[in-house]
């Protein structure tokens, strides 16, 4: 069918069977088309075509309300809600969202981007809808991974201890973004490999006894065997529980998905439905990765599966120049430990695993267990090293502050996608951790323009091991350099640039130093260009000598509130010094996704508009 | 025995089981005679004694490994490790800290303050030792509410698939700081029911159908009960298994204690024991205690367990003015629902739960979830109104940023103990959340310095209802005012006193505001004060007008870094305002614990330092 013509989910309820397997394909077809073209979350959405159109055939969205966590697995719901003539913008600038949006469709009833949210929202909605009186259901769609972040156990936790009805979607694809990580991870394998998911009637009593991690969800007791065995649902099994278990079933089952959600929907306690699925199903390169490549892809050819744009020959990512230099260390520092939250791919430490398997953990989606065990390692004086995602550090921003910067342990977090990220949009632009690093004590925070000052910084932090190092790195490509093992970095010492002759300072760091110095090159605005390479500790000498009778700007691409350029003018204020600071960044607002030149204009933070500010600056100036 | 002469706990291997409990006694005299007269945490304490001797009977501390979670229960690990003769410090200024301390003694191998850090410690630990190729234990001890926070259970489902042994000691002391929350909370009552902890060869069988949360935790499966039948360790029952399961044993019984202990000991594999404690075990006041007044308690009177200074008559706790206005408002408001996370009392919750249990929910330590779960009842159209001390809210900052903020949903943060909370010290000082707090867009956060302020701000939350609504409150008294439901607060307006006739310009907000205006009312610095009670906004137009040739003085107990006083000095600039500001809050380091006043002169914050150094500014400025 032509799914551009789908209003609603409500034309499912006429179709049978085998009509809704059509639908699949055409859904699977339409999926792997158009993210080729576009690049989005392949994998993840090929897996969940049946359970979505199941969830939507069984239930009443929006009455009932359908949570997809974390969310980037939700394009088949979106196109079974009416957006698939959208799906040309995705994640594109003021395109569809990867994500659910509550302002894109009422069938959206909640948004993430981070995971382990879902079942929080849920319980919430549960005990409103109850308050209420209201009548539907509240079905999260969670996925293996993200079950096992701190939060969604929590939440777990809390809707064990209460009446209100909630449908937990167990979505087991088996890999996460990664693999499944952890005890629970071991139970899930080994419920799947017994099996039993091809046929409901199972007997469960094998997989019972092989691990306890899964019972807090999946509490495959004798009675739930009993109502297996018999086909029948007794009140008398469900009601001492607090969430129950149905499954496993599979997930590309439509008849096996439809009698067990209808199971779900009747039943009068909350309960987890096990489905589990294959990540990828129907397009063979994204069924046979194990690595996550595609996970999230960009545009590829759909005939071989290679991506369009490869990454630059004569350069390196940010996130494999810091893997690659941590690596080449670990073969000389025993002590060296790499750690990653479910991103080993995403943080380019694939090689780092294959060769360092004793020394590499990842430690799944908990972003808080990481951070605290990152901290243990260093009280045990070993080097740990972390690699995490600028946005999801913000979930462990309590165990960086009372864990790491408290007791001022040498360890390296390196924050990767710092800045603007492009299509994931506003859940994952790294563009608050300045703000909420820079007040610890104790920590010290670089973010260098180059792959020398990377590595030096590492190098700095491997050989003295004295304090929490910070290294900043944003997503994309820099040139890379041969740096030694012995070659350091002076803390907090900025570079500066074109001393003599100069019509404006500029300060900035990153990767934006590389950027305004490349646009200004042959500009008629000359440029004294500082590289303030470390947020903390700021260069206080150099910062006086920045003083003149010139203007002062700073450029960032993160926060305006409490960036580099607010510690400056405090910095000034309070030293009497009174010298006008032009600051640019990104305004008190959530920013939008697109290209990464696309989000920069937005902001008004594109070299053309920068080049046109920097010119009413001087003009201004001239005149008074 | 003299607790004072003890040097470490070697001298515990010589002593038989009588002069165990004799020494168990002694310690608890000791505990509360010094609590009594220090105030301190004394329940949880008194619950631990027999426990901590055990482990330090049975392991040889520092070598192995005993760290305890939070650490407000190691005031027995102190005594027995040398600490008693500085009890009378106990968490004054310069004095024994009221947690497990790394610079206190060679035994304190772990630090915290806040909750479920303990076993991601404890992994990492474990991990470094086998990768050194060592020999000893490592031993977190973990409250009941303590391992269902989210961080807990990351590290167990960690710490289920690795081979590296911990013996975690769950501390079950049946109530959390109040009582234990959630389906773990549920499993944890039926165990204790069924009364197999007083006997260690009773047959399990009946526990483990009744509840499956704790099973995660609990593998009480026929294996471990054929174990405990048969008395033996057979490798073959525990090698299957990531983290085994021994218990539950009674918390007060040495024997019992020494003899599970030494069955962990020796266990191939990963273990949790389950010691079953009595909170304030002896002294009855604190044993009948069911509301967790005696958590942390001020100093009393033996005899009759009276706290020695009660609070003032005249005044009402910030956290109570907050909770009594909420509870009559939801009298009225239907839609109003309110969240703790496990601090009931500690909030002043305790007559919301009582009079509108239906509307009131306390989802246990797990702040992640608080904040979510606030988010999906503003979703679900809900006035949730959570409360949550400062500190604390650092464990939720993703939360506040990506759910709430970000979705900018309607609802009511009361952020309780901000600025310096004293006893408890650099773990529970709020001094951070002003730098993260108002970076994220669609927040409004209000620091009221007087009660009718307060109210105000809670009813045109409740009236509008359109935003994030951050409260920030302080630990302390305030004088009560009645305010009718009706009655708006102007969101972003700052308020002015003596604007004609003053030397300075002092800018605050809080209960500061009173602390300034009463010490410079017969001062000769005549102040104009600027009661600065919203952060965000910032009153822009007022602080155009305040710009004149008279000292701008800024005064904060909150860190300097990304302060009021910054965000100010970071709008002047932007502004071309070339004003200098003289900002006073806290410098780039934890603060210690103390009295308020002893902290304050600690940072030279106190009013004689400010006054001698407002006259020093004025004196400076007079020359010029």
């Amino acid at each position: 069918m032509d799914l551009n013509e789908i209003k609603d989910p409500s034309f499912l309820k006429e179709l049978d069977i085998r009509q809704l397997n059509q639908l699949a394909q055409d859904i699977r077809y339409f999926l792997i088309n158009n993210i080729s073209k576009t690049g989005g979350h392949l994998s993840s959405n090929l897996g969940i075509v049946e359970l979505t159109i199941a969830l939507h055939y069984v239930f009443n969205s929006p009455k009932d309300k359908i949570l997809f966590d974390v969310g980037h697995q939700s394009y088949v719901h979106k196109i079974l809600t009416g957006r698939a003539n959208q799906f040309k913008t995705l994640r594109k600038y003021q395109g569809l969202s990867g994500f659910q949006k509550r302002c894109e469709s009422s069938h959206d009833v909640w948004e993430a981007g981070h995971s382990s949210t879902a079942l929080s929202g849920a319980v919430a909605m549960a005990i409103a809808r109850d308050l209420n009186n209201q009548d539907f259901s509240v079905i999260p769609v969670v996925g293996d991974a993200a079950m096992v972040g701190g939060e969604s156990l929590e939440a777990l936790n809390h809707l064990g201890s209460i009446n209100n009805k909630v449908i937990i979607i167990l979505n087991d694809n088996q890999m996460a973004i990664g693999k499944s990580v952890g005890g629970f991870g071991d139970f899930l394998s080994s419920i799947r490999l017994s099996g039993t998911y091809n046929n409901l009637k199972q007997d469960y009593r094998n997989i019972t006894s092989k691990n306890k991690i899964g019972k807090m969800v999946f509490n495959v007791s004798k009675r739930v065997k009993d109502f297996v065995k018999h086909g029948l649902i007794d009140d008398t099994i469900f009601e001492d529980f607090g969430v129950d278990y149905l499954g496993p079933v599979n997930g590309h089952d439509l008849d096996d998905l439809i009698r067990v959600l209808n199971l779900a929907k009747i039943s009068k306690t909350s309960v987890v439905v096990h489905v589990v699925t294959k990540k990828g199903r129907g397009y063979r390169y994204a069924e046979n990765d194990y690595a996550g490549k595609w996970h999230g892809i960009a545009p590829f050819n759909v005939n071989d599966g290679t991506i369009k744009h490869p990454e630059p020959k004569d350069k390196i990512s940010w996130s494999k120049l810091v893997a690659n230099h941590i690596e080449k260390n670990m073969a000389e520092d025993e002590d060296i430990i790499a750690i990653t939250p479910a991103m080993i791919h995403g943080s380019a430490m694939d090689n780092i695993f294959k060769h360092y398997p004793n020394r590499s953990f990842d430690v799944g989606i908990a972003e808080e267990h990481a951070l605290t065990f990152t901290a243990g390692l260093a009280v045990a004086n070993k080097k740990p090293f972390i690699s995490i995602y600028s946005s999801f550090l913000q979930r462990a921003y309590d165990q960086v502050n009372h864990d790491i910067a408290r007791m001022d342990l040498g360890c390296l977090i390196s924050v990767d996608r710092c800045g603007f990220v492009g299509a994931d949009g506003p859940t994952h632009h790294g563009v608050f951790d300045i703000g909420f690093l820079n007040p610890l004590p104790n920590v010290i925070i670089c973010t260098p323009s180059n792959a020398k000052d990377a590595k030096r910084f590492i190098n700095t932090y491997l050989v003295n091991n004295d304090h929490p190092y910070i290294l900043r790195i944003p997503r994309g490509y820099i040139k890379d350099e041969v740096v030694k093992c012995n070659e350091l970095i002076p803390i907090g010492k900025w570079k500066i640039e074109n001393n003599d002759n100069y019509d404006v300072t500029i300060i900035c760091y990153g990767q934006n130093v590389n950027m305004i110095r490349d646009y200004f090159t042959d500009k008629d605005i000359k440029v004294r260009l500082v590289d303030a390479l470390f947020i903390k500790p700021m260069d206080l000498e150099m910062l006086e000598q920045l003083v003149d009778d010139k203007p002062l700007i700073i450029y960032e691409t993160e926060l305006k509130i409490n960036s580099l350029a607010s510690n400056i003018a405090y910095y000034y204020s309070q030293k009497g010094i009174l010298k006008q600071i032009y600051s640019f960044g990104v305004d008190d607002h959530f920013s939008v996704q697109g290209s990464i030149n696309e989000i920069l204009k937005d902001e008004g933070l594109d070299m053309e508009s920068f080049y046109q500010n920097i010119k009413e600056i001087i003009d201004e100036k001239r005149k008074n």
